[in-house]
């Protein structure tokens, strides 16, 4: 994870890079929250995308061919790093992106140690089975706004209580390092990081071949390219070492 | 705990109580955040500071007599609860208050269960041994501010940093009933509650009786009865059911 690590470190000094439009600061502050499209950026990340170990176990549960739809790496430093709200990433990608079917998944690689204190993921299990719709009209370029905070179109509390009171919450711990897979409908978000230790996640999602992108269901334009992949649809091949 | 919960529930739509002082609402919000003074608005919570057994801990751990010098509830309703930066009692109550040493500590009893997710109380075991002064001179009246959302006076990261690095981060969990006692220059917070379960805590300050208050230390006029008891300091005997 150190060489993941040390390039990450370097993108924080990159002004180019903060003024891109795949990266997102924090509100109010000039300090990177998220670049998306990592494996564009950076030939390491993109050479990880197709790890075989990783594509052998994606491949086998999505039962197909895949490609990337989105990758992005979330930082949360100490003491200043914000949470998400709950959501459900499918949600989006289908109303926003069009994204047909649940045939896609999120892999996070953990870069940093993920503990109970830095705002680690925390996803409601069995959730995926559920599809809860975000009441209210998208607005045109929401994503803009809604990546920095989110403010309209979250899930009702009502469902989310439901989900809860069903099937409690998940934290996964674990060192540098660590894999959590996540389906694309599971409710996840975090919370804000109180503690001195950073927490940086690193998130490919992976498509289904069988489940490339339309246009929005919600009736706007799509997003941009950074977001979600309409370009580029051919399977990922295993790299050997 | 039921009793404790049903009157609770009760305040939650008294108005009169809701506009009293000592009664601090969410900002921004109607809700209930703190009500202070919790044992004089209630005979049930005040017979409980008397309790015989909690009584004979807080006495043997100070060393002599003692007295309530603040009371509390802390609400934090599922979805919506704030979280309270980290922070020494004592910094602020040497400094605002006048108490002249460390010779108080706070009881907290939680009223709901306490979990993972729902902003449970967080301690850094050990940072009583050191006393970490809060930057900038405080204004008159903060404690209107500082109760609803702190921004003022807050301990410096630097410091924050060294104490966790030394001695991590607990957060005590337990069902309702649980009882955490913790030294009044303990450095707490808490987090946002992000899940559906909502936390109320109670609190009770006990000082020594030899530790009672001089005018305040940082020059201001002394803040509020309901914040720093000024005018019983009688020891408390134990109440036998």
């Amino acid at each position: 994870m150190q060489v993941f690590l040390k390039e990450l470190r370097e993108y924080e000094d990159d002004a180019d890079l903060k003024l891109s439009e795949g990266t997102i600061l924090e509100p109010g502050r000039e300090e990177i929250r998220t670049i998306f499209g990592i494996h564009d950026v950076s030939k390491r990340f993109q050479r990880l995308t197709q790890d075989p170990k990783l594509l052998a176990m994606v491949k086998q549960l999505l039962g197909s061919d895949v490609y990337i739809h989105q990758s992005r790496i979330n930082y949360k430093p100490g003491f200043k790093g914000k949470g998400f709200e709950w959501h459900s990433d499918f949600e989006t990608w289908h109303s926003e992106d069009g994204m047909p079917r649940m045939r896609a998944l999120s892999c996070s690689i953990v870069l940093t140690d993920n503990g109970e204190f830095n705002g680690p993921l925390m996803l409601i299990p069995g959730s995926h089975h559920y599809f809860v719709p975000c009441v209210g009209r998208t607005p045109e370029n929401n994503y803009k706004e809604s990546l920095k905070s989110q403010e309209v179109g979250v899930p009702p509390a009502s469902s989310l209580r439901e989900l809860m009171l069903e099937n409690d919450i998940e934290a996964p711990k674990g060192p540098a390092g660590s894999l959590v897979i996540f389906e694309c409908n599971t409710m996840h978000g975090s919370n804000i990081n109180m503690s001195c230790w950073p927490r940086s996640n690193l998130f490919f999602v992976y498509n289904s071949v069988e489940n490339t992108l339309h246009d929005p269901y919600c009736g706007n334009r799509p997003r941009p390219e950074f977001l979600a992949n309409r370009s580029d649809w051919e399977p990922l091949k295993p790299l050997n070492e």
